[in-house]
């Protein structure tokens, strides 16, 4: 059945069930002109919208369309967790082609709900309309922070360290595995990596409790964020790549498929893992955390970033993220 | 020059100075992971999301570019207005084919931040993609009511007068107008309904404080509206149809091309008026109100609408609003 069987209300019943997964915060859920909502007293709030548009940032061949809600809703959920926050409202507005399958819609909204139920957040209100190009999802998500303590990416200071979480270039490697057909259940930690990447709420909040002075989360790649924080900080960045975590998987990935594995950690986007700065006497805290790796030092500059290679050259590391528009 | 050759990054530079119309809640606008802004104590948030798509919900013949981001701005707005509440803060999210021409798109933005400065909305976050299909435009906007106050469709009670704000039926009069090629001045007030439509804040919130019941703004026409507004609240909605305030401009327009503008009325949309119900013992108040009219009175009912007409006849007024799906 297609929705334009079903009509926009008979495609909005079928998706506003199980929407809600922290009812504490919600006034008015999903039916009126607007959604209404309480914020928490003494926190900043934050918002962050992000549009997928299909052919563009995801397609059949490497998503199901339950991971292209999933994805959607990580890379929203992410950029809370870039500010040491905690997620709380989504709204969701989708243009479709009449012909979109409403099996295929409500499976993509099942992903978006799935991910949303794992970090409580209230998929609270949305639009449908139809397009006669290819399918677009927007989310917008809410989130809060206690006041004055959002993690910008301007606040990395000369003398700070230079953290990561995780590991990053699995999404890469995961996308190149997918694209290349290769499905090897030893390299499953690098497709899920890029099919349901799961963003760092915790790890953004405790980092912000132990006293990060900057965060970014890494969705265009290593380099393009840090030349940011550099940027916006007003420092250079100083990296070691032998530092830099790449999963043993990706780099078995690398080795079969013919590539560099930094490649994947320094250009691939879509790791949804955080990169930031903290004081250097947060060293030994950070030494203790299995998750969270320090790969290089905050210096005076003018905002630039400089890769250490393993035989010991320096390089500036450009900022060579995606760019949606070239 | 076009998108593809400013790049993502020169696009945002393009378009992100004149963004803040109201500084006093902003703490962190465009350019970090989220923004942050800060909510008023004993304030309920309200969030609202619009998605629109070139040649299904606007075209070049009858929208210029400015106009898109003016409508766009406005419907956002009115679901603001239609819960009786202050507008705040708006995100952007466009996807844009890669010829589409920057001088053409900062447009769009100017149209969208006239808008935002008449209501005092902040401009503060967005995203930027492409796209193989038309332009599409979302708009998330926050706005804010005294908690426990919003406006919903669901309060109308047995005994409440309806009550219509200025005149409907103007904008589906200025958009047959412009697809007639009628450029008569006389008509102006038509053509701008359509074109740069007004959401009604003040009107919502003076209806909130004066102790109004429910309230909607008119986007898919009276006659959906209305239906939402008896089905959410269980009641029965009688109207008189000679009550229905229409512009004599718009009475001009529908005798020029032969048809009622009752229908342009009850089933044209986007008209950004408020329609909703209020004590009747109002009644004394709304009368001296040039811009608020009483069309009916809400009676008890399974939830229909019952139009009489001039002749004293009566019938059900089904919701014959736009199914974005048929």
């Amino acid at each position: 059945m297609k929705v334009s069987d079903t009509g926009e209300f008979g495609f909005i019943d079928a998706i506003k069930t199980n929407t809600l997964f922290d009812e504490s915060t919600v006034v008015k859920g999903i039916g009126d002109d607007c959604a209404i909502y309480r914020a928490a007293i003494g926190y900043d709030q934050l918002i962050t919208t992000d549009m997928m548009v299909a052919g563009i940032h995801f397609s059949s061949q490497t998503t199901t369309p339950f991971d292209v809600g999933y994805r959607l809703g990580a890379a929203n959920i992410s950029d809370i967790a870039a500010m040491g926050g905690i997620p709380r409202q989504a709204v969701v507005a989708v243009a479709m082609p009449k012909d979109t399958e409403v099996s295929y819609i409500t499976s993509v909204f099942d992903g978006l709900k799935a991910i949303c139920r794992t970090y409580a957040v209230n998929l609270i209100g949305g639009d449908t309309v139809t397009t006669t190009g290819p399918l677009t999802l927007t989310v917008t998500l809410i989130g809060e922070v206690p006041a004055g303590q959002a993690l910008l990416r301007s606040g990395a200071q000369v003398g700070d360290i230079v953290i990561v979480t995780h590991h990053i270039g699995s999404s890469a490697a995961g996308l190149a595995l997918l694209l290349a057909g290769i499905t090897d259940e030893q390299f499953a930690v690098c497709k899920k990596a890029h099919q349901r990447p799961e963003p760092q709420v915790i790890l953004g909040q405790w980092l912000r409790q132990q006293g990060a002075t900057s965060l970014n989360d890494i969705s265009d790649g290593l380099s393009s964020e840090l030349n940011e924080i550099a940027k916006a900080s007003k420092v250079n960045i100083e990296i070691d790549s032998t530092a830099i975590p790449i999963h043993k998987s990706a780099v078995q990935v690398a080795q079969q498929l013919g590539v560099n594995p930094l490649e994947w950690a320094l250009y691939g986007g879509e790791d949804f893992q955080l990169v930031g700065t903290m004081p250097a006497a947060l060293h030994s805290v950070i030494a203790k955390e299995e998750s969270i790796h320090c790969i290089g030092r905050v210096v005076s500059g003018a905002g630039q970033v400089i890769l250490r290679t393993a035989d010991g050259e320096t390089y500036p590391l450009e900022a060579k993220g995606y760019d949606h528009f070239k």
